[in-house]
């Protein structure tokens, strides 16, 4: 969710992934986290940034070590494996950065899998994980089919509520498509973000109205009131609401993590209380199912016969899930990653509270 | 999909579950089924009514019995594991009976994952499965949570194509809740079912536009040419097509299935050849990863928040998914299934093509 309210520069300032992953680890081992720690989580936010999802990339890093410094996210904090069986795996977060058990968790799914096949992996005490995305992929850069989830505070509606019902609870998937980049889709299950809602508050215009619900719980056009008052629309209405359910089945119920209300709000609740997110993990080795060059055969075929599909009036391509994101992931790690000014902001509030020198990642000299 | 064109009886007819399911028994022996697998087929079809999703259900029993009299389903045809390991198998369907298939398919996935924690099967050489959610179900029953999904020959379009795409590719979950019926959804990728399109086509209504494309690939109000022109548009755009793909990937790329285009499709197509649709199943044994009572007590807590959650203006109940099919369930078992026109008239046409005596269902004198 893009709630930022910061000033921010009016400009997008170009940073290397090299700079900025460096940045993330140096603020992030000032707060007391471990250099691996540290890497595998400045990993996840600027490839994040990398993909062009800023909203969850290292704008977040400032909330993060606001959390470190008050000790509801454990510097020092280790995940590690509570249950487990043949394919699957219960971690306990050990209220460790999110990006750091998901990391562990998504490793420990890709290992099982390896051996079964598939593998399921929940995980409870975790935080704001970022984007579900990067974990999915995480499967898929190693030949298996990826899928992550996780639930949050309540949000989104359901049909007919009032208010909030569930998270926004995202849900991700990553397939490896052979000479193609993975296929990758990182969705929540609300209609939009809560930041374009937002967004359109603060530019004093009217919304669609499949994305709010108001205080009467009826579909409205007007986010005057968001946040304090309604909540996001399920995506497709009864089918965003159901997939949200299972994904807090899977990520909350079945870890023993926090579900829907008793999930802290990792930016504004307590900061010295864990959220305990939950959060689910799976991979399928596809290796294991069939021989590798078939697997990337068949896939190729389809993103083939999808890119050759005739195309509406006006529409230059037809893309795959993920493709837009691995585009500007290419041009990202060639020409620099574009920050958008309140991204570079809250990376300067980051810096001031790491007792770091921005210019160190802005380049002025 | 309600393609449906007979003319059909003016009014809905009470038939028990036993009725019609020894019905479905006797139409699918008299084509040359085992009795175990017409009795298997029976309960997926009749549960189907019973849960009012008369599209997917007995309906369908006509023309499932034309396929199997031209050969492109085969009666004797014997599902087997084609390749399996320790939490996964493939399912060779033998282009025996879709229902067949999928519940041989389910039940191995139920077996291994009570082994190993979950479990995938994915399946080849099937046809139209019927209700996703029926085989989900019989993994709920079990104490376990399941997932089903299968593909079809597109009539989904992508975001900005000028036609179909994918399938409109079911996917359904299905959750024990202690006391509660166990959480059961079962929805297209598409939007809307076509049968809706062409209701409102017969009926010479509009549309709204986030139903279906017209010829140029554009949102169209006007379904006067479905389902020879254009395409239903992907539940949430990027979030329906997504899912759709993931779905076609687990069902039709990773079983060495059919895929998109090479589905057959199982109405209209050449009778004689088989569809080869592909379909996957997962099955998570929650009692392997957390004490029965506790993941019980834990969903319980789940839908009664969500009973108890403040409604909108008008809202009588909120409810969680399945319930309202449950709740027609229950009603039917003990009242019967009150069958709509078109599925009488469908019924009375199988009845014919397998030489019975419609009268036998509907208790006419």
């Amino acid at each position: 969710m893009n709630t930022d309210k910061s000033p921010a520069p009016q400009t997008a300032s170009a940073v290397s992934y090299e700079k900025l992953h460096r940045f993330a680890v140096e603020a992030f081992t000032r707060a007391g986290v471990s250099a691996a720690d540290a890497a595998v989580t400045a990993d996840v936010l600027a490839t994040t940034d990398a993909w062009g999802i800023f909203t969850h990339g290292t704008k977040n890093i400032r909330g993060y070590l606001r959390r470190l410094k008050a000790g509801g996210l454990r510097a020092a904090g280790r995940p590690r494996l509570a249950a487990e069986g043949p394919a699957w795996g219960i971690v306990d977060g050990d209220s460790a950065l999110g990006m750091v058990t998901s990391v562990f968790a998504m490793r420990a799914a890709i290992a099982k899998a390896r051996a079964c096949g598939i593998a399921y992996v929940g995980v409870r005490k975790s935080c704001h994980f970022g984007a579900a995305g990067y974990y999915a992929w995480l499967a898929a850069r190693e030949g298996l089919i990826g899928l992550s989830m996780a639930n949050d505070i309540p949000s989104v509606a359901a049909p007919g509520s009032r208010g909030a019902i569930t998270g926004s609870n995202p849900i991700s998937y990553s397939v490896p498509a052979g000479r193609h980049s993975p296929l990758l889709l990182d969705m929540s299950t609300a209609t939009v973000a809560g930041g374009k809602v937002y967004a359109a508050r603060t530019r004093g215009e009217r919304i669609p109205d499949t994305w709010l619900i108001g205080a009467d719980g009826r579909p409205t056009t007007d986010p005057s009131g968001y946040p304090a008052v309604g909540a996001l629309q399920p995506a497709a209405g009864h089918k965003g609401y159901g997939i949200a359910l299972l994904i807090e089945t899977l990520s909350g119920i079945l870890s023993g993590a926090a579900a829907t209300w008793r999930v802290g709000n990792w930016l504004w609740d307590d900061g010295t209380q864990p959220t305990n997110h939950g959060a689910a993990f799976l991979a399928i080795d596809t290796n294991t199912l069939m021989p590798a060059a078939v697997f990337a055969r068949r896939m190729e075929a389809l993103v083939g016969e999808i890119h050759a599909a005739p195309r509406a009036d006006g529409i230059e391509r037809l893309y795959v899930p993920g493709e837009m994101e691995w585009e500007r992931h290419g041009r990202a790690m060639r020409e620099g990653i574009q920050l958008p000014p309140d991204v570079v902001a809250s990376l300067h509030e980051a810096a001031k509270m790491a007792g770091m020198n921005p210019a160190d990642l802005f380049g002025r000299p």
